[in-house]
């Protein structure tokens, strides 16, 4: 984990919100959902299935804790889980609160029209909830 | 497990490769992807995280074994996982072997254009691959 370092894209489209056991949770710059992203701090780390048992236990674990509080933060109508990868091949599981009006329903949030950032109070609001409920 | 009934939507799209231990598995009838799909038998589960924690471990095996055969066998460049479930409510967990020249590279492939059927004897072919693997 000491030479772990945060591929450059998650970097510049998110916020970080906290570290977990053995992930660094992060908001993505996108206030037309809550969209956060779970990065296990595993060096050359590309897919779930590449994990040790260890490391792939403490990661599906963490998937659902973060899953049960942002489910309850956002009251969402559903949860999407993804590990695509295919852009940015550092391994990352996106983790999204759905709403039935949201900017994609009821397709996939990937690749659909343009990222609206949120304000900086906005930002810090959610974090903050989340973080609250985490640790 | 004895009430369990696979969404009838899920039925039609698909060919069924084996039950494991606690999923079903079928393959998405799209010859454009190698698509799998994994159904947990467990009634009116829409979401991964309200599965029971011995459920939970079930399947999350289940994805890793998955994962790993089909990626075997398709030498896939890069696989894709994801529970949406925005569609069909009932738990199901797409497994889908991309290629950097496939038919969606390198969006997600839900939603994208028309399913390309398989003949019976391209399904089937694929279909025995994965489960001699599996079983």
């Amino acid at each position: 984990m000491s030479n772990f370092i945060l591929h450059d894209k998650l970097a510049e489209d998110t916020f970080e919100v906290l570290t977990l056991q053995i992930s660094r949770l992060l908001l993505m710059n996108d206030a037309r959902y809550p969209w956060l992203i779970l990065v296990p701090q595993v060096c050359d780390m590309r897919d779930l299935h590449n994990l040790s048992s260890d490391e792939y236990l403490a990661v599906t674990n963490e998937i659902t804790k973060v899953l049960e509080v942002l489910e309850s933060v956002t009251k969402a109508h559903k949860m999407n889980v993804g590990a695509l990868g295919n852009m940015v091949p550092q391994l990352h599981i996106h983790i999204i609160a759905r709403q039935t009006n949201d900017a994609a329903w009821p397709g996939p949030v990937w690749g659909v029209g343009e990222a609206q950032p949120y304000s900086q109070d906005d930002a810090d609001t959610l974090i903050q909830q989340i973080a609250s409920k985490l640790s």
